[in-house]
């Protein structure tokens, strides 16, 4: 699994999703191709998915908000006749490294948060209408949608097999969604996830495991009925023209350094050191809404997501060694703050500034998740303005340049807060990243709000709890060295563990939860001979043999 | 790793602490044997501690709350000169098998949590007095407690070295407490965490580590007032006097069952299963306090709690491959009844009483945490009452005998509802075990009130969701048959995990997280080859050579 994973795609090049557009409703049919796996060595039978059949889901879901604002339901359903999703392909995970495992299933984790969070955040509301065997990974796509609708017609079953079967966790938030939010009885979660056929009708609806059991000759007359009350019910009558997502504009080298039109990626690959530097606006703002509009994907705010977005997901899967991500910025705080106001100040009656925002809160939660070491340097030249400056509240630690440094002419560095770092970006924990920080403090959150919109240099912002460390022209480059190979000697899962637990104190959410215990104890599993090892049940899927397992319970 | 655990002792054979007593303060002084380790192949240097030392410590708390009521502040101290703790002892952690690892971090969690909640519990608590390097678990010793005082000498600091140093983490609640409890801003936590020589004097208070920071000529003093000043305050003019807690009656067999007096262990290695069969009271409860005073530790209820919780202990360390532990039942309902009714009546004013409680308390979260299948079977002549019937909500599946059986004149299976299950003993996410079990239909706990005090045949049990099957006569025996053979062929690390995340949906809290998610990265790190590979920290932690790490992030 060496091969460049690229998660740009388009609807042209779709080889497993169809979506149909009726009106405000979409039917979004999962048709996967046996023969489109991502790798070699495996087929997608059964509508089972890999990376690749993930990759294009998180597409759809995505233009779904910016291309068509005015759907306000997605009917999830099956493109085949007796099966609705048989979950992710279980030879592709006995074959994959532990490290794309993981990745992997963080990924589908993020795209399943985004369409669960579509209804509450854009009235895009998501409902499973299973048809056929909606098991594992399959029962976890529907899971995540609003409603589940299961068709009575004798077979069809919702099921979580992986402990029987395959000796792992439903890893892709199942337990954690069949606990907390369909809130099933934990004696009945226990017979359900130990039941390798699953459980099919009434008693599928008993258990909560649905929402309704309707019978087979009614089923689609139903759902198409369901789907249209809910979608008229969050749109209303209102006309809403989407913009189209072009190709994003990105250049890979053979040194690793991958150049967009706002943000630099800088491999260095002795030290195990990723640098993205994210460039300010070069202009002002859109003058109105129809500017922006017509700008479409190429505003600063939007197109900047959209790059990090994709640079962050490069660094996970194809840049494994790079155990510590810097953080840097270059560009005109000024502009950064027009820009982002233009769209703040447009949220309440303008979808597409509300979807910007909404986009920057899912790009900011993928770097909370990433699992390197995340680092600000906050130098003269920079521009971390509000949600800019939320990047520096997700890091691990951030210095900051203090004073005047020789032979450097660039605007003394400063950080700016504006109404991004109160509200608008909830961590997963549901408080901001600053309330996350003062905890212990919570009157900094006020005394922070008492320096927006002002230009903080270091000695102001070391005091106010906003940097870690602030150095001077003779300590900082020194310092800054120190640390990034004293960071790189530290042992990679060690790192992991300790940032896992140190970034998200305070209250728990569902999404904390599938994060923070669920992939935990799904990322143990996978280590564990009685999964992975040679006589383990993933490695002796298929073969008619069980795992074979050592009966210490630890 | 083989030979027998005993988690049971006493203050004349304690090897590591001493417990000085004077008025309503008390000083724990950790002085570790550097020769009395639990197992061969390490010496415990630098108040270094195992399994052994904790067992110690652990019933050293225990004792502090029976025997020693009028204790109201523990002073935690060293008996050595220039080391406070250095935390668990490495060469044991590297030299032991992953499930001792497990089990160690699980059983000093569980004694921490212990200590502090004895304070708000019962009015006890405890003060560290930190002199000398305060490192990793010795760290976490302190972070348990209310209150850190440190002394500024110089040299003193607190350390959490563990990520740079071994390659693992703080096992044993350190990061959860420092994000959770001491609310350390989390960029100082991030740095803090990875200082091999941790941090001393005033910025360990101004980064929240400790609470007062003083100078070492005024140190001493300085911690016996305000020792006094808690205890005072705590307990008052109160004049209390504890009971003595003897040795456990216990025998074990060479076929692995256990005898106590009121609990019975029964193993079936081929089938991985454990019994444990409680009886319940043989005679009435007692007439007044008096009768409980002098009865202690041989009133039934807390004969009974103590033994439950040994053979728990005894299960999780010496019968590994006990994968199912089964709960049976057997006596007199009404006798069970009184009992509970006489301790719940006196709890107020009564500090036995009180205590016997919160055991319980202690005891049902100790089964709770127990990563082990959980089954009840409740048969008829079985007594599964009030706190008894606390166990029927704690496993994960139970099954109840319905109707006549043939030849069986005992009394037909019921279970009766108390006010024990409605209030006093919360699981660790603060939900009672009926409110965790009903998160969906919260409207069932009301339900289960109205019927509290009636025995429950398996019908009116079954629906109200009190027992997950009941079955009669003619399917009683091939289902329990049936089910308990299937789940012996899961694999016991996939159970591990799936149980760990149905057992406790709902909210989380410190304890939750520290077992949830700190434990769940830790376990999976301990698996890792960069800290358990031949080249692994731990391994070569003492050779003088650093771990060599996969580079690769996760």
């Amino acid at each position: 699994m060496s091969k460049l994973i690229d998660f740009q795609t388009e609807p042209d090049s779709y080889r497993h999703w169809r979506v149909e557009h009726d009106g405000a409703v979409a039917r979004l049919i999962m048709d996967v191709d046996e023969q489109g796996g991502l790798f070699d060595g495996y087929e997608l039978k059964l509508n089972s998915y890999d990376l690749g059949v993930d990759i294009e889901l998180a597409d759809i879901v995505q233009r779904m908000r910016f291309e068509h604002p005015e759907i306000g339901a997605v009917v999830m359903q099956s493109g085949k006749d007796r099966v609705f999703c048989a979950g992710a392909n279980i030879k592709m995970l006995g074959g994959a490294p532990h490290a794309h495992k993981v990745n992997f299933c963080k990924f589908t984790n993020e795209t399943r948060n985004t369409y669960e969070n579509s209804g509450a955040e854009s009235g895009q509301h998501y409902l499973a209408a299973v048809k056929g065997a909606c098991a594992g990974g399959g029962y976890e796509l529907a899971l995540a949608c609003d409603e589940i609708y299961m068709t009575d017609d004798g077979t069809t079953s919702v099921a979580l097999p992986e402990v029987p079967l395959l000796a792992v966790l439903p890893g892709t938030g199942g337990l954690t969604r069949v606990t907390d939010k369909r809130k099933v009885r934990r004696d009945l979660a226990d017979v359900f996830c130990s039941i390798e056929e699953g459980i099919k009708g009434k008693r599928a609806k008993d258990w909560r495991l649905v929402d309704e059991v309707i019978a087979n000759s009614k089923f689609d007359e139903f759902v198409a009925s369901r789907a249209l009350e809910i979608a008229q019910t969050a749109k209303g009558e209102r006309q809403l023209t989407g913009i189209q997502l072009g190709a994003i504009d990105r250049s890979i080298q053979n040194d690793g350094s991958v150049s967009y039109s706002a943000v630099e990626v800088e491999i260095d690959r002795a030290n195990g050191i990723a640098t993205i530097t994210i460039s300010g606006p070069n202009g002002p703002p859109p003058k109105d809404l129809d500017e922006l509009h017509s700008l479409g994907d190429q505003t600063w705010m939007l197109r900047l997501a959209r790059e990090l977005d994709d640079a962050m997901l490069h660094l996970r899967f194809n840049e494994l060694e790079a155990g510590v991500v810097v953080f840097k910025s270059l560009g005109d705080p000024e502009l950064v703050g027009a820009h982002e106001k233009f769209v703040f100040d447009h949220i309440g009656e303008d979808w597409l500034s509300h979807e910007i925002c909404l986009n920057w809160k899912r790009v900011l939660k993928r770097i909370d998740m990433t699992s390197r070491s995340l680092v600000a340097l906050i130098e003269n030249g920079s521009c971390f303005v509000g949600v800019l400056a939320e990047l520096l509240f997700a890091v691990d630690r951030s210095y900051m340049m203090e004073g005047d440094f020789e032979e450097d002419n660039r605007p003394v560095a400063a950080v700016k807060l504006t109404s991004a770092n109160f509200g608008p970006f909830p961590m997963s924990n549901d408080l901001t990243r600053l309330e996350t920080r003062f905890l212990g403090t919570p009157e900094m959150v006020g005394e922070a709000h008492g320096e927006v919109d002002k230009l903080l240099e270091a000695e102001e912002a070391e005091q106010l709890g906003l940097v870690t460390f602030a150095y001077d022209d003779l300590d900082w480059e020194d310092e800054v060295r120190i640390f990034l190979e004293e960071r790189g000697s530290f042992s990679p899962d060690a790192l992991t563990g300790m940032e896992a637990n140190l970034r998200f104190p305070g209250p728990e959410t569902m999404e904390t939860r599938i994060f923070g215990r669920l992939t935990a104890w799904q990322n143990w599993i996978f280590q564990r001979p009685n999964a992975v090892g040679i006589s383990g049940a993933l490695q002796r899927y298929g073969t008619g043999k069980r795992g074979e397992y050592d009966r210490k319970r630890v």
